[in-house]
């Protein structure tokens, strides 16, 4: 029993990165429909439209689209996001990091010094960035920080590239954050998925029938049962 | 019993970064005495020349020094450097990343994120690139590369910032890097030290009496000594 509780997001706002993407759309869907106005933020607009259609189609709380480039955003942009979210939606709840950058299997030795820092930019620096940004509204709300993380036993080896090395930051991150807000009642968590139909998984593992893997679904509603539980704990 | 052995580094050129450092002066002085001729890394000329003066004072091989401030260095940088090697050592057997950037215990939550940038600079990205740019090098000399790690037990504690997360991304490089060389020779290797009288550690333990604490003396040789240990192996 993996469904997310109808109601257990009513009343919530929930920013989700990378929200057009395998898990994160799955995510805004799922949210959405136990309750939470959802901003979906991404860089594909029409990826995003599509995810925001299906929440209205199945009558969940009209979501909001936050267009940006996780790449190229700089901290005043992520200063801004949080403004706005603040001003259009008047509180936040949870956010999620889903989006990721891998553009492939890649000897670290041939990859190229922009590639590393695009890739820890999207991966590493921009959550940070855009966690600090929110910390003040997620305060207001004793709310919650999720990051999706990646089995370190599969990323640490060979050729997971830029896009492991961050999840191994990552971890460092949560550690480090958790507790630093506990007394603050913010609740920093990770989530670790397991194998996912995803489009970052068929580039790692191109030669395999993607129909052999089961879809983010029921990761989805794993990740949110987590936001759920550690929510009704009394801090 | 900890000391290097007399003549094992004979013969072999030896890069230290931080070498200025209270585990890196140890380093490099040790290698010397052990034969190896050492290329003293670092941004503090002076601090260096110390280290220098010692090892010729010890009667070992003359080391070399060569300034950089991994905070700034780029690309093009790191690869004159492994270029000056080349020409003017002939070959390099070992890499020691002994560098470490750390300004003491602060909240992420108010870390500027040009600070953040730059510790990830110093403690990340510059391993990586000069790493890349001494492969050519080592693989010729089926040489090794050392990263100097930090207990995760700690650094991932409260307020160990941007250096306790660059920590933790190191472990998912050297885990990447050691596979992706093995049938190459070069060993990726990493050394956790443990608690040392050094400035990187009074920046944190700052009420501490330093005099309680050993100093990088034995860790440095049981660092050597891995090196030793695993050229040893046949790979």
């Amino acid at each position: 029993m993996s469904a997310v509780q109808p109601g257990a997001f009513a009343g919530q706002v929930v920013l989700i990165t990378g929200a057009a993407g395998g898990l994160g759309s799955e995510l805004a869907k799922q949210a959405a429909s136990a309750g939470a106005t959802v901003v979906l933020a991404g860089k594909r607009v029409r990826a995003l439209e599509k995810v925001y259609d299906a929440i209205v189609a199945a009558g969940g709380p009209e979501p909001a689209i936050y267009p940006i480039n996780l790449e190229g955003a700089t901290p005043a942009e992520f200063a801004t996001m949080a403004e706005t979210i603040a001003q259009q939606c008047g509180r936040l709840d949870v956010l999620i990091h889903a989006a990721a950058s891998f553009s492939g299997l890649t000897p670290l030795e041939s990859l190229p010094a922009e590639d590393w820092l695009r890739s820890l930019q999207v991966n590493l620096n921009a959550p940070f960035v855009l966690t600090q940004q929110c910390l003040p509204l997620l305060r207001a709300s004793r709310g919650a920080c999720m990051f999706v993380l990646d089995d370190e036993a599969r990323v640490g080896n060979a050729f997971w590239s830029a896009y492991g090395v961050a999840k191994f930051a990552l971890r460092g991150l949560v550690s480090q954050w958790s507790q630093e807000l506990e007394y603050a009642g913010v609740r920093v968590l990770s989530f670790t998925p397991p194998p996912m139909r995803t489009t970052l998984r068929s580039r790692a593992y191109f030669a395999e029938n993607p129909e052999l893997i089961d879809t983010a679904e029921v990761p989805a509603a794993q990740c949110l049962n987590l936001l759920v539980r550690t929510g009704a704990k009394v801090h």
